[in-house]
């Protein structure tokens, strides 16, 4: 078998490097959404992480362990949003500058946001312009360490403490989960939630949600080699509209995931509507298309409990109201 | 010192009957809130609970003392539609039919969840009608038990659990909090809560929020005797509209509670917006009155850690959607 960019043992030290900093985020569950699809579903509120997203995980573990190695100068990162607000947060902790590199349509509240935690923030043409040149460049020029949205051992071992921290949960609860699903955009925190995972539950069914358009994780899985998306509009998932997934993660997919279903902005919108009614939180649309498979009946979940994974929160009031519909 | 209807031991016992059953809500943070503000606000997401507020708690461990007894029969309960749901759900689970008195006012999607768990629902007319009146005859016509919304010590103690899951919650952060501020109805939560934290934290400051119009408690603890609200036009803050603190309750707030702060309702708008954008959580206008009081300037945040208790979540998306604006 191929080697895989982490071990298990990866996500023990991270999550002893993240505890206390980042949220222990709650399983919720709704009676009225079992009853209507006939299983039971217990989400993993990751919206509810520091900065609204389980990036928060991958970037503080990232610098902590630079820090610990007393590497840890400034920091330069490229991000949608979400991984820029991780970055942003953890630089802040340790006390060192972070350059983000957004793309200008990124959703407002995630520049702001990042700005307001201290980042300076760089737009770019997400188009027209190479993002990874730019922080390369900007990292070399500047003596800065170029922290990675997803293709990076410590990265994909921080967001793999989500899966470790689910298991845990579960099993307190004494609840025997079947499935799980979560959304890919470069595959970082599926491909270490699955590590931590399948390590504790080796029967367990993983499978990634993707926007349809941008599903070339789905694509890349059955052609058994990674392959590109074509560069287009920008999907109402902005969090995960990634040119590729990434060279580490993908073989960490290919081992443990049993496959990657596209979805349709209708039903990241029902879905939407469903974590603010039924489980009383906002996930971006990004965040929840697990839930929009499940929805579009994608994904079967009758009799079986399945664990979906809710990754960000960070929606425009204008896509909320939209998703309230 | 007057006897009070509970004591923390009746806390320990209550978290012992809930545990498994009711969520372990998170702490949340907003770092751009603390930044506003000036002080460390950390949030008690109980609109996450089962059944979207604390109300959960307080039935459950109701149920669960007359089922270990041998005395649970059907149940009848009284509420505007939160204890409606918590005493629904806890019915379903000990498999008993539940009748719920609900102001035909009620928000609809409070009205809705209350059937959908299995509850039957009686509607009735909160000016004119006493629904304490109409419980106690269905209670004895049908020999069914009255689960009372707040005034019982079952009640007091469950919701107490709230307060004691808080304090160690903070202690495992090692985070030392000078104050909390939580929603009165009835005041069967803030008094639970005030047991299980004093205990622990003798030195902590106590407050209640409630809207204004609805003032009872603040006035009550002000007169030294309990005093109503005139019955007037329904507050957005219709979790916590109630026409007097209770029996049981006054005392262990008198004891207590430093006040009670009114909120007027564009606060609460824009304390529902907050958590919304901030903290990526649906809270309903009456259990984000304790964040309205601290928006409002009533209390002083500044340099100091604040618990804020969000109780619930259960808002409409019309009541949403006038919050995003």
């Amino acid at each position: 078998m191929t080697s895989l960019a982490i071990n298990y043992q990866d996500i023990i030290i991270a999550s002893q490097r993240i505890k206390g900093h980042a949220v222990v985020t709650p399983l919720l569950e709704s009676a009225l959404l079992n009853h209507r699809l006939g299983g039971r579903i217990v989400f993993k509120a990751e919206n509810l992480q520091r900065t609204g997203s389980f990036k928060f995980r991958g970037a503080f573990n990232k610098l902590s362990k630079l820090a610990h190695l007393g590497q840890l100068n400034g920091v330069v990162a490229y991000s949608s949003g979400n991984h820029a607000q991780g970055v942003a947060a953890a630089a802040a902790h340790f006390g060192v500058s972070a350059t983000i590199i957004m793309p200008a349509d990124a959703p407002q509240i995630k520049i702001t946001n990042t700005k307001a935690l201290g980042a300076k923030v760089i737009l770019y043409d997400r188009n027209k312009e190479d993002r990874h040149a730019i922080g390369s460049k900007l990292a070399q020029k500047h003596n800065l360490t170029l922290i990675p949205p997803y293709d990076d051992a410590d990265i994909i071992a921080g967001q793999g403490t989500l899966g470790l921290e689910a298991f845990h949960q579960l099993q307190a609860l004494g609840l025997a989960v079947n499935q799980v699903i979560g959304p890919i955009g470069g595959g970082g925190l599926m491909s270490g939630t699955s590590i931590a995972l399948r390590n504790h539950l080796p029967k367990l069914d993983i499978w990634g949600a993707e926007p349809t358009g941008y599903d070339d994780a789905g694509r890349s899985l059955v052609a058994g080699q990674r392959l590109a998306n074509a560069l287009g509009p920008l999907s109402i998932c902005d969090a995960i509209v990634t040119p590729m997934v990434g060279e580490l993660t993908f073989p960490i997919m290919q081992r443990y995931l049993a496959g990657a279903k596209a979805v349709e902005d209708q039903h990241v919108l029902e879905a939407m509507g469903i974590c603010l009614q039924e489980l009383k939180v906002v996930v971006e649309p990004g965040g929840c298309v697990g839930l929009a498979a499940i929805l579009a009946g994608s994904l079967d979940v009758k009799d079986k409990t399945t664990l979906v994974v809710l990754s960000g929160g960070n929606a425009d009031s204008t896509m909320l109201s939209h998703a309230l519909l």
